[in-house]
Formats: C-alpha cells, structure tokens, sequence
C-alpha cells in the first residue's frame, strides 16, 4: 500500500476528537474503501497542554495552525476549528497551498462558499463540506453525484435537532416552549445561550449550504427569510394536531420565476407527509426533482460521531 | 468543452427510453456537473423497426449488440436490457475491452457480481449499478462513499414496490391477498404473473446487491432465505394493528459471528419505526453502522424515471 496520506487537523474539540477517535477506531474500514491509509499528523489547538483523550502522540499538537497550513508534508486540511474569520484565512491559504480542504463549518461556507469554491476551482482541489450539514445523513454528495441527472425544484428539510426536540416535546407532553427549552438544556441538547438554535440561524447557515449544492447557486445568506420558534404555544400544537398537522421548523429553497426562493420558519405539516413524524432530535431532508420525484433522507443530524464520519467520507 | 462521452446504450424498454429523453433533455444540467456533454451513439435493440418513442436518428439502432461492445468509437457501455446470460457475455466482453459499465441489472449482479467486478478491477474500469436497487434513492453510492468510515452493522429495508403495494392495500381497506393483488395488476404495479415480487425473489435479487455494497462480502445468492406475502391474511393484518405493529415485506442482511446473515420475510414492524410509514410503491432503506447510527432513505424504487437518474448518475 502507498504511504498513509497525512492529514492536518484544524481544531480538537468534540468533531476533531470523534474523527481521530474513528481513524483510529476503524483504520481497516477506511483503509479498504480508501485504499490508502489515512493519518492525522499534525493538530492545531488553542493550548496545547489541555488534554483531549484521543490516542495521538502529543508531539503532534501546536498552537501555531498557520505553520500547519503551511507544513509541505501535510497532503489534506481538516478543519473543524468553527468560527468564520480564523476559519477562513487557514482555508485560503490552504487552498492557494494547492491543499485540498475538508470542512465542517457549515456558518463559513454559507457566508463565504461562493469565493472559497472559486478559489478551490482555480486551485485545482477540492473543497468538501459533506459534515457541514446533518453529518449523519448523507446529502451534500447525493446532491452533487447520485442526482446530478435532474433538474431539482425543492430542497426541504428539518436540520436543526434542538428546535426539532423542542417542538417534538411539546407536542408529546403539552409543555410550553420554555419548559421544553429548560428540558433540552438539561439535556444538552441546547445551549445555555439558546437563540442561535431556537432563533433559527443554525438552520438558515445549513439551508443555504443545502442550496448552493441543491442549485449551483451563489447564495445570498442575507436574503433567507428567518423565523424561530419562540412565539410558538402550546396551544399552536395543539390546535394544528386538532386539524391533522404537526408543526415543524423547515427550511425550505425552490426555484421560481424570480430565482431561488430560500426561508426558514415554523410550518404546518399533514400528518400524513413523512417528515411529520421525524421526531426528537433527528434531522430529516426532502429533495424534490424532475424524473425521481421526491426522496427523503433521514437520521442523527448533529452529533460527534455522525460529523466525524461524514469528514471522513470527504477524506476518502 | 471536449468531446461528447459516447454511450452504447444496450436494450431500449421503459429505462432505456426515459434514459435517452432524460439525457436530452437535462443536457444542460448533466453537462454543467459532469463538465461534459454526454451522447447516445448507439442502440441495440432486438427489433430494430419497433418504434421507440424516443428523439434520436433512427441510424443509430442496431439488432447487432456485440457490434456496439466492438465499437471502438463507443466510451461507455449502457445496459438496460435485462436477462441473465446474454447481458452477461455483453458486459464480460465491455470490460475486457476496458469499456467501463453502467447497470440496471438486479439480478446479474445478485448472481453474477464478484465475478464481474473482479473483472472490472483486473481491466481497471468502473461497473458500476446505482440503477439496479431503488433507482429513486441514491444508496450504492452512500453506502460506498459517504458511509465509507463507518462500520455497517445491519441493512434493512422495503425494496419491493408491488408487494408493499398490495400490503398497504390490505391495511387499508382490509381486504384479501389476492384482491389487492388483483388491485396492483389493475394499476399496473404487478405482473400477470406476480410470483417474482410477491414470492420475494426480486426482494432477494436487490438485498443482495445492497449486502455486497454494504460488506462488501462475497454474496452467496442461494444462501438468501426467502419468504414472499401470499400467505398474509387480513387477519394477520388485523392483529398486527391491534397490537401495534404493521405487516412489511423486509430484506436484512446483518452481521453474525458465523458471517453475513441475509433474509427476505414479512415482518411486524413497530408502529413507531419510521419504515412503518412508508406505503404504497415507496421504497426505503434503513443502515445502521457505528459513528452514525442509524440512517433512512426513502423514495420511489422502481419506474423508468428514477432509474434513468441512477443510471446518469454513475454516467457523471
């Protein structure tokens, strides 16, 4: 076998832990559809000294991931840092190195995409961002390769898990919104500061990554009309159940006449259409095209492990 | 742009026409991903002056297909056709040429497969077969590629559309096996001869080929236990209501201590499983691996449309 391809990782927190965790877990399975070994060889932390409880010797880590980005021994960029500015600076420089770049930073390429695949077509490399949105659903290369024959009308879809459990919640017990946002904080699945959730904006960044590869289009992140699901009651739910609906946050683009259509906000949902009945915090997307009509994708949206194994299929 | 790819396109039925008028008429969008025109040169067809319905000069059919295989002008190999042996010979013949090949073809694969694509490896080609199981649902692909970390511990799913079919009828309005069935052969769904769906053999032909996509084990066809849907009473329909589960037509291929196991039965699925809610000629398939947990595709299996997407899709 070729020697191992090397991999620098941009960021050790949850995602970067999983994926060395999984490299190193399922060496075998990797190395057999790969063909090729894959190993992280370089990792580029805040502090160094904190400890991670990955299996990696700790000469691989540093605080310098500029000198990462740069390391002529490094074949591929993995990037799970998060953030947009910091993000973006080690990607560029990465792409003009001629390194292909595997990302997760779903707010990063919904507000800079368009310049950063640009600049990887120029490059010659690639730019994957397979676990930048639902990593436990296959759907970025779906949407490029097994659909690239049809003419898509409507992407649709439940991708973000807290307001999902949120909602799902207060449909089974009657609760309110904030005794069912106090539930999914203790549960962790929602943040101390819940409002990039619950206001939508997590949404609003994977709609219009699920966009731009849905319709080729230069997104304008701007333009997505976004509400959240604070004003939604008890009483909402239970009148939409009284009348055979389920309330759910969708983000929804479509073609029309105008250009592509892009909004995120609570919608009523038949019961009888399947994406009514993906429950707690799974995420679900629903892709409408000429030829085969409507295809559904379903499973754990966020996630270490399911993010961590949506790099590894960009790596492969 | 360069040259068009040229396709030898073998058999011209319901998949091979929707593929000829899919090509044309998305050119632009299989152009624009595969960043090349794609051209169907050449057709062979049994019976040459059988009208096709399908805008193409009628000079480009031919009854001669091993001339088409021959072609050295011809970059790709198509075959839609069908049948065992004949398809067989044809495909062998493509990829000693070193043609790479898209199939449609179930049941070549399911008793053919490993000899074929060892083939394909020694010649360096791609056969590839996105169209033979689902063709609305990318899934060989995901397995392959986007799951291609991920340790696969169980494929399950609905792969039948006519008996699917003929069960939701049944859970519907409560009628008999056999006036559902005489139900789907009304609408079309099911053949004058039904036993290839309702006795689970086209179940098996495609579980078989998702299990060697999903293990990439060496499949033992005949190995398949296989149980189709004529025994299920309205009763059994009935009682599994009343207990809270449905009556479903599933293909599994787990992992054992002993190897892959793999079965084709009806099963009482829990009303709560999502693949409890897939009805009518819907398909879906349920994997569920390490790192990701379990994951859901669902859309239409079978008709000419879906399946000529799949087939473009290995085309791009």
């Amino acid at each position: 076998m070729q020697d191992p391809v090397r991999i620098g990782l941009l960021g050790c927190g949850n995602v970067g832990s999983a994926l060395v965790g999984l490299i190193g877990d399922n060496a075998d399975v990797v190395a057999a559809r790969a063909g090729v070994n894959i190993k992280v060889a370089r990792i580029a932390v805040r502090d160094v000294a904190r400890p991670r409880g990955v299996k990696v010797d700790q000469s691989v880590f540093t605080d310098d991931a500029a000198s990462v980005v740069a390391d002529s021994d490094i074949d591929v960029i993995v990037e799970v840092m998060g953030g947009v500015e910091v993000a973006r600076k080690l990607i560029t420089d990465a792409l003009l190195a001629g390194k292909p770049v595997v990302t997760a930073n779903k707010e990063l390429i919904a507000r800079h995409g368009p310049e950063l695949f640009a600049l990887a077509a120029k490059a010659g490399v690639d730019l994957l961002f397979e676990a930048s949105v639902a990593g436990g659903i296959p759907l970025i290369r779906p949407l490029r390769e097994s659909l690239a024959g049809v003419r898509i009308r409507r992407v649709m879809g439940i991708v973000n898990g807290t307001t999902n459990y949120i909602l799902t919640r207060m449909t089974e017990s009657g609760s309110s919104f904030s005794d069912a946002l106090a539930e999914a904080q203790g549960l962790g699945y929602a943040e101390a500061d819940p409002s990039f959730d619950v206001d939508g904006i997590d949404a609003a960044h994977k709609l219009a990554v699920l966009t731009g590869a849905a319709f080729g289009a230069r997104v304008n992140f701007k333009g997505i009309y976004v509400e959240g699901i604070r004003r939604i009651t008890a009483m909402d739910i239970q009148l939409a159940a009284d009348l055979g609906y389920r309330i759910k946050l969708l983000g929804l683009a479509r073609e029309t006449a105008y250009g592509i259509e892009q909004r995120v906000h609570p919608c009523m949902v038949p019961l009888d259409a399947p994406i009514a009945h993906i429950e707690g915090v799974f995420n679900a997307v629903v892709i409408e095209g000429d030829f085969v009509g409507t295809t559904m994708f379903q499973g754990r949206g966020a996630g270490q492990g399911p993010t961590a194994s949506a790099v590894v299929a960009d790596l492969v």
